[in-house]
């Protein structure tokens, strides 16, 4: 059992996840069982998405939160699930919506089966995370779970709003855009372990903390890797995020290293803009200005090991911790 | 006030929801509430689909549902409103599949605000119909929820996979597809009644069957109205559904009138189509077929009315029994 749980996790979690690896089976368990449905088209679109090797950070943090507290169980692996069908749904609309070929190296769903049954499915799982969160019996998380859903796509929906404007961009304008990107889903998968395993206030209090700092650094280092990562380890061409009209941290900080006339063509529909984007990407690997946001995500990262100091001591808290090493120092 | 109501509800349904038109007023100030949201584009987004004139036959299935047993209340009128966000929800992303231009003689939401963010915007639609069907406090609805989506979305998917294949289109087929597309949700709607006024079983399945049987009734007058309705009084051209490759009871009893050439042309992606479709609605507005497909409605209404019943009679009951003929005999 143990090989097929390895073929599912990079190797730089598998270890970090050694406390939870039973549980984590669980899950997997869950999510496979989940894609034995009709039709056939669903069935093979949903084990596409939920049967590629993936992170499962996501599901870990539901796990180790909780666990910290109790005795895992059915509703700790229910709720593991849902934050990964939920994760998968983002992800399978995004695609849709930002048409890039490749999603972790393999071909994006949307390619295979068209944008309408994307879509489709990617409504299909929205509604299995909720009825799959539903498993846990408590309220709280189901309506924890709608809300920040809620906050998601009126944050994607803002990082819309403003469109390719890559002037106006700023650092806090990028931060509120992955606060509710991101990091609202790594706090929903912390405090609803935090809530299963009924703790404190303050506990809950520090794990929400910890799940938010850690998604921002976890985007943070993200779009780094988008834009000077390796691309045989990514799995998709450097710069993708620039190609689709999205400013990054790093690109931020770039900006004031390189002419407007530069930028305004990485942005534009225009000739030069492969070139431009593809001066900015070997700028970027030369310049300070990814120093800088990776200086950003590591003090985000100490923020999260900090709030750990709140909650119990052990193996669980360890993995945590660990968490906060591995989304900084990570090539994919 | 009521004038306010008046203006939402088309003249045939609005006698009709006297009874209830108190606790429908609830659910339009929830709904209108739900849209005070930000960033602005999502707030104009869904002042556009919610705030348009609708039938709200989905939240007075549930209100009458539930107030045949009990009071109404805080939990019914969310349910109700919750109904309705979710409903909107599947016709925002129909919408972003089929594209066509208009939607209850409006524009349709992506042609204003574009693909992506009808899709992010549906996407939120779902999630705060979660979140307010979560304000019921009850759990066995809160996965009933889920469950109805999931159902819906591979019921699509099944349909999408069928493809134009207009040669093996068959009643069997129409009917599996029309059952989760559409009946699905009227059960939902009555079901989650029935839940929350604490029915007896026996009830509950009654009005099971009679949101079925409803449901499907409904869906077959809305696919002739498209074939045959008034262009005026639809918001819509005719024969909308035949140009997104989709084939409905009346045009499978027409196929037996027409050449098999007329019906690849409409099917196909030729110069020809348009005629071929112009072809099949005025041939429909003479023959058989489309009396057949009534037929089939009026039995299906009349079981409908016949589930009513085992339920306790009264104003509620009447206004079910009342649904059973307007959704027949309406012509928009």
């Amino acid at each position: 059992m143990r090989g097929w749980v390895r073929l599912l996790l990079p190797s730089q979690t598998q270890s970090l996840f050694l406390p939870i690896e039973a549980d984590l089976r669980e899950v997997e368990k869950r999510i496979e069982r989940s894609t034995e449905v009709e039709p056939l088209l669903l069935q093979e679109a949903l084990r596409h998405v939920m049967l590629a090797p993936g992170k499962r950070i996501r599901p870990a943090l539901t796990i180790a939160s909780g666990r910290m507290f109790r005795e895992g169980g059915a509703s700790l692996h229910a709720m593991a699930a849902a934050v990964e069908f939920l994760h998968t749904a983002t992800l399978v609309h995004d695609d849709v919506v930002d048409q890039p070929e490749l999603r972790r190296g393999a071909a994006a769903l949307y390619t295979m089966v068209g944008n309408s049954v994307a879509l489709l499915a990617g409504d299909y799982l929205f509604a299995q995370a909720a009825a799959t969160a539903s498993e846990t019996n408590n309220l709280r998380i189901m309506r924890l779970f709608a809300e920040s859903v809620m906050t998601l796509c009126a944050g994607q929906i803002a990082e819309s709003a403003r469109g390719q404007d890559w002037c106006g961009a700023d650092r806090e304008r990028y931060y509120s855009t992955i606060d509710a990107k991101t990091a609202a889903l790594f706090v929903l998968s912390c405090k609803a372990g935090g809530i299963l395993g009924e703790a404190s206030f303050a506990q809950t209090a520090a794990l929400i903390r910890y799940g938010r700092q850690l998604g921002l650094a976890f985007q943070i280092v993200d779009d780094i890797l988008d834009l000077v990562g390796d691309e045989a380890v990514m799995g998709k061409p450097a710069g993708s995020d620039l190609r689709q009209g999205v400013i990054t941290l790093p690109v931020i900080y770039l900006r004031e290293e390189l002419s407007d006339d530069v930028m305004r063509e990485a942005f534009s529909g225009g000739e030069g803009r492969e070139q431009a984007i593809q001066m900015i990407t070997e700028r970027a690997r030369t310049s300070g200005a990814v120093d800088r946001a990776y200086q950003e995500a590591r003090e985000l990262a100490a923020e999260a090991a900090q709030c750990l100091d709140e909650l119990p001591a052990g193996e669980y808290r360890d993995l945590l911790m660990g968490l906060t090493r591995t989304v900084i120092d990570r090539d994919a």
